[in-house]
C-alpha cells in the first residue's frame, strides 16, 4: 500500500479537507497513475453531501481525472510508464454481462464499480476518486489521450464529454440535423461542442440572454430564449433531437413540443420530483422520451479521439486544492465557465 | 351526390340515431365501397361525446371499415368492383410533406383528413366515417383485404392491429425479445397477438386476475398480476418493450423498472392528466418513453397481409346498429370482449 495526498468529505455537513488515502500497489493487470488534474463534476458535491443518499464516509470525489502512468503490472499489455492517461466514472465492472460484453459497462447488470462511493468487484474494498495525488485503476478502464490537447482542459470530457457524446451517437445524430441543447453547464457546453463537431445545426435555448455570447463562442449556430411564449411558438417541430442537461425543475412537455415527428429528448439530469409527462405529446408525431447515462469504456475512448480530431476540449477555470469548498458554492450556484478543474500539483506541495 | 343510410351523434349528450348522409359521387380516383361491417373503437365515442373537445356535429364515426368495392373511378387502378377492402383512420393526406413521402400519413405536416370529424384537404368538405351503408375514398387510402380471413373480425384491424403492429414494428420487435402488454381491451388483446406472432415473448400485465385465460387463449406466453408488489420485483429489468395501451390514470415509473437496459415502453393511450416520470428510471438503463399514432397506409397494408399470413384476426362481438348506444356504454365498463363490430346489414334493412 502507498500513502497518498488527498481531499475528503468526512462528513455531509462538513467542508472537504486533507486526508491520507491508501493506493493498493499495482497488481498484474494494474496502472498507477499520477493525477495532473481532475474536474469538479456536480455528481461529486450532490455525494459529498449525501444529496442522494447513500454516501459512504471518507468520500474522495473525482471522476474527471487525467495523469501520467508511473508503474505499470507485469501482465498489462496497453500502457507503459509516461503515458498520458484518463480515468472517468467508472474503475472496473463484472465484465460477463451482456451489457458489459456490449461495451455497455455503464449499465453492468451485476453493478459496475464506479470511481467513487462504490466498490471494487469484491464488493467488499471501497473506491476513492480523483481529488488525489495518484490512482491505481486496471488496465480496461483506463483511457488514452492524445498529447495534441491541454491535458487540464481534457480532464471534464471524461464525464461531462462522454455523457453528452453518447447519447449523440446512440441516437444517431447525423449531419445537418437540428440539435437543441438545453441548460448551458458543464454538460451543456460539452453538447454544443460535440453535436457542432458532428455536423448538426445547434440550437442553445436558454433562460438567459446572458449566454447568447457563450453560446455563440462554443459553436452554437443559433440562441433562442425560452421564457419569450413566440420564440417557443416559432420553433414548434423544429428539432431532431434536444439534449435537456438541466437538473432543476422545468417542463418537458413544453420542450417535446418543439421536437419534429421521430425526434427524441435525451434527459441527462435528474429533477429532485418527478415531472409530468402528457402520453399525447408523445404519441402526436411519435417522439421519444430517453435517459442515458455516461458511456462505455470503448466509446469513452471513441470520444476522446474524437475531441482529439475536432480539436474539442473543455471551457474549465483551474482551481487549487484548497479552493474546492469555494468551488463547490460557485459551481451551485452556477458561477463557472464551464468546468472547475483542481489542479493536484496544489495538492503534492501540500503535504497534510 | 347519394343518400346513404347512417347514424350520428348529433350532439354530445344524447345517443347516436338514425340520419341520412350525402356521400359524394366517385371522382376519377376514387373508390366507392359498401360496408359490410365497422368496428366501435373508444375514439368513437370520445368524439361523439366531445370529450376530447372540438366536435363538430353530426359526426358520424367509426373508422375500423371493410366492406365490397361497389364502384371506381375512371383512374383508378388498384382496385375493381367486387374486390375485397378497408379504410382505416385516414381517408387522405396532403402527400407532399417529408412524413407523407416517408409514407407516415398519420404525421401529415400539413394535418391528414382523418375518416370522420375532419376534413378533406380542401379543408372545408368535412368527412363522415364508416357508421354507414357506403363510404366514397380516394383509392391511396383504400387498402387491400384478404378474403382469406372473416371479413367481420378484420374490421379492427384498421384502427387497433395497426396501433400496435406499427410501434411493434417501428422499434424492432426481434424473435425472443420480451414483451410486456398493459391491459387487455381493445389495443391490448391486438399486442399480444401481434407480438406473439412477431416471435416475441409476450407476458400480459394486468390488475384482474380474470383476465388470466383469455390472455392465455390470446397467445400470451405469460400472465403477472401488476396488483402484487413481489411481482413487479421479480420483472424488474425483465422486459425489451412494453405496450401500454390504458388510458386511464397509472404509473408510469413502476412499468419503467420492468424494461432492461434499452428498453423502449410504448404509450398508446392518452390519460386524462399528465403524468409524473422520473428521469432516473430513463437514465439508469438507457431506457425510452415513446408515443406512437396508428401507422401510415404502406404500413396498414403491411400489417393486413402480416395478419392474413399468421391467421390473426380481432376477437368482436356483433352487434346491429341500433345496439350501438348500449354497445358504447359497455365499452366504457369494459365489458366487451374485445371490440364491438356492427353488421351493416341491419342499417341497410333499416331505412329511417
Amino acid at each position: 500500500m502507498t500513502n497518498v495526498n488527498a481531499y475528503a468529505a468526512l462528513q455531509a455537513d462538513k467542508p472537504l479537507e486533507g486526508y491520507s488515502l491508501e493506493r493498493r500497489e499495482p497488481g498484474e493487470t494494474d496502472v498507477e497513475i499520477e493525477i495532473e488534474y481532475c474536474g469538479v463534476c456536480h455528481s461529486d458535491i450532490h455525494t459529498a453531501r449525501n444529496e442522494w443518499g447513500g454516501t459512504k464516509y471518507p468520500v474522495v470525489p473525482g471522476h474527471e481525472i487525467v495523469g501520467y502512468v508511473t508503474r505499470v503490472g507485469s501482465k498489462v499489455t496497453k500502457f507503459k510508464k509516461g503515458d498520458t492517461v484518463g480515468v472517468g466514472c467508472f474503475v472496473d465492472s463484472c465484465g460477463d454481462c451482456s451489457n458489459c460484453q456490449d461495451h455497455q459497462e455503464q449499465y453492468c447488470e451485476k453493478g459496475s464499480s464506479q470511481t467513487y462511493n462504490s466498490y471494487l468487484q469484491d464488493k467488499k474494498t471501497p473506491t476513492y476518486g480523483g481529488y488525489a495525488t495518484h490512482i491505481v485503476v486496471t488496465e480496461n478502464f483506463v483511457l488514452n489521450i492524445s498529447d495534441k490537447l491541454p491535458l487540464h482542459a481534457v480532464a471534464p470530457l471524461l464525464c461531462a464529454g462522454i455523457t453528452t457524446y453518447s447519447p449523440l451517437k446512440h441516437w444517431g445524430i447525423k449531419n445537418g440535423d437540428k440539435v437543441a441543447v438545453v441548460g448551458l453547464g458543464g454538460l451543456g457546453h460539452m453538447a454544443v461542442k460535440i453535436a457542432a463537431a458532428m455536423g448538426a445545426e445547434v440550437t442553445m435555448l436558454s433562460r438567459s440572454k446572458e449566454k447568447e455570447k457563450d453560446a455563440d463562442a462554443l459553436g452554437a449556430h443559433h440562441f433562442e430564449l425560452t421564457t419569450k411564449p413566440e420564440n417557443m411558438k416559432k420553433m414548434a417541430n423544429t428539432f431532431n433531437y434536444i439534449i435537456d442537461t438541466v437538473s432543476a425543475k422545468h417542463d418537458y412537455n413544453e420542450y417535446l413540443t418543439l421536437l419534429r415527428t421521430n425526434g427524441v429528448m435525451v434527459l441527462l439530469g435528474v429533477p429532485p420530483e418527478p415531472a409530468p409527462v402528457h402520453a399525447g405529446r408523445l404519441i402526436f408525431g411519435r417522439k421519444s422520451l430517453v435517459g442515458s447515462l455516461v458511456g462505455g469504456i470503448k466509446e469513452t475512448q471513441e470520444m476522446l479521439d474524437f475531441c482529439a480530431r475536432h480539436n474539442i476540449v473543455s471551457e474549465v477555470e483551474m482551481i487549487k486544492m484548497e479552493q474546492i469548498n469555494d468551488a463547490y458554492e460557485r459551481t451551485i450556484s452556477g458561477d463557472v465557465r464551464y468546468r472547475f478543474v483542481i489542479d493536484m500539483k496544489s495538492l503534492k506541495n501540500n503535504v497534510n
